[in-house]
């Protein structure tokens, strides 16, 4: 077993630890939140956390009403013409807490006196030291250089906070309720290194999701690249149709995120036009007319309400972009050319 | 010549007439932006629009201290839950007009009593009908399906906003000179049909650029995909090293967007880590220790701004996609499976 797999399969139990380990200072950190009086959200984070942030941002925005931007750190960095933060929370997702540049925003929220609250999984690190308030993820060490476990502990750790913020005890138990998800998403694709295989010869790929899963689909587009060395292009269903499906002839490989929810039925009609243009699906889902329709149907577990549907919908992606690369021979935990720890500035 | 050619071609007069026909209009719309003490703007966009909308990020950040964050439609369309919008203004930019679901968030700026502005090339259409303020973009009528003068007319619109908020006589004589820069971007672009034959068989393609041209290599990347086919994936040199660079290998075409300014350094630091890939490089740039790295140098004309070079360096990359379109004998007015107008919902 790869150090990758061990990791995927740890996703459970780390969650689990999550929900526990953290309740009371996620209850906290929402009330300092509602105290600050925040309307926007600024998220600062580079590779998988930003995927996560892409979560946060319709989560946050769907469920909170908050205004949600991702940052462009250069602004602080290279142009040095930060935005005025009045009204805004600086939130930084970083598994290591070792890039320069997310620190340099978070420093810069500290000058204007912004309240900061970083996700990270490493609680000592230059970018946990320089914010208000750090929430630890609890992912234990990640050997692996393509991130698994933090991602969906980062995705959790959003919802947490999300639910904090606004929610009943309906919302609360379906918290819960995540990590026995997550378990059932791992048991069902089980035979997804089989299914894997026909791809072994793609060196293309897109990667469709909409509103909650747009984050899924950028997370396991950079999955693909990173493992399986696949130019795996994210886009929503609506940007999708503006241009890049013209890439799409017979036999051209999408995978479509597709949970049941409010954009399933938009992600039926897209899984319709690919098949008039005869592509090659592959479909993760829990809407049985829609694995139907797929070449390669990925089931999810039944009974994931749609806002929390990105943590366990990426679990039978993370699995398939790792067989892919063992159909192709790639080092799985050590892609070419990447370390875990990228310092950008 | 193709619709797409005639259409590029045109781009500096479009500039001249949108500089001389809008002065006095962008006054008076920053003066009202100023007196309703927007402290973020909500952009709202689709295809080449959204990457102008990206610009626009860099731009007001960069120039303006604004904070710019970049809406989800579904927010609005889909979960019904759009985001408070008090401080806000909302910007939704269209070349049509046509999009149902950028109508509907213009319309929930109106609801909750937000300025809004529309830059579109169509002043009657749906989505000019429910603005506060329309800025026309004096594209005059484009035909081909791949948006050109349209997205370049809507980076000067941005532009000459950006300047009525926040400038002086130097700034405003910078924009007087874009016409000409675009002119003579095209007049340095005469090789390049004879430069992109080279890439005839190429099915994938990294694009990156940072800062204010992060827009440029998203923008590049949708016209290689609509015009040829071809799988180009737009991302940041930062970004880029968190994982997609694990893809590239020997003989990789990588089209790298690096004028002259701060983001040069990043740029040639990474063009260096693709020689010892042996990538196979592209570069669109005015500094000529850039080109010399180049096996495909791309040249811009000099004395550009950085704030205004996305103008002018998006032209070779154009008619390189045109040009590719032609070697590869793609339909370049009509891609397959497009329509000029996208209806999303």
């Amino acid at each position: 077993m790869t150090q990758l797999e061990r990791e995927i399969a740890a996703q459970p139990e780390v969650l689990e630890r999550l929900l526990a380990g953290e309740r009371v200072r996620v209850e906290r950190l929402a009330r300092a939140v509602k105290r600050a009086g925040v309307h926007t959200v600024l998220v600062v984070a580079r590779g998988s956390s930003d995927n996560a942030g892409l979560y946060g941002k319709y989560l946050l925005g769907a469920r909170n009403g908050l205004l949600v931007a991702l940052a462009a750190p250069s602004l602080v960095t290279l142009y040095r013409r930060p935005p005025r933060l009045a009204g805004v929370l600086v939130l930084a997702i970083s598994q290591s807490g070792a890039s320069e540049d997310l620190r340099q925003v978070v420093a810069e929220a500290r000058r204007q006196g912004a309240p900061s609250l970083v996700l990270t999984n490493r609680t000592r690190s230059p970018l946990a030291n320089e914010a208000d308030e750090v929430l630890p993820l609890h992912a234990g060490l990640e050997r692996s250089i393509a991130a698994t476990k933090t991602y969906t502990a980062e995705l959790l750790a959003l919802a947490m906070l999300s639910v904090a913020l606004d929610g009943g005890r309906a919302e609360r138990e379906a918290l819960r309720r995540v990590p026995a998800a997550v378990a059932a998403a791992l048991e069902a694709a089980r035979g997804v290194e089989a299914q894997a295989a026909r791809y072994r010869y793609a060196e293309r790929l897109a990667v469709i999701g909409r509103g909650f899963n747009y984050a899924t689909a950028f997370e396991l587009a950079l999955k693909l690249k990173e493992l399986a060395y696949v130019t795996a292009e994210p886009s929503s269903s609506a940007d999708f149709r503006h241009g890049p499906i013209a890439v799409v002839q017979e036999g051209f490989p999408a995978l479509l995120v597709a949970p049941r929810g409010r954009t399933a039925r938009d992600m039926q009609a897209l899984a319709a036009e690919l098949a008039t243009r005869r592509a090659e699906t592959i479909i993760i889902s829990d809407v049985p007319g829609l694995l139907r329709r797929a070449r390669t149907p990925l089931r999810l577990p039944l009974g994931v309400p749609e806002w929390l549907s990105p943590i366990s919908a990426v679990v039978p992606g993370q699995l398939f972009a790792r067989h892919l690369a063992g159909a192709k021979g790639c080092p799985v935990d050590r892609p070419r050319g990447l370390r875990k720890e990228t310092i950008t500035r």
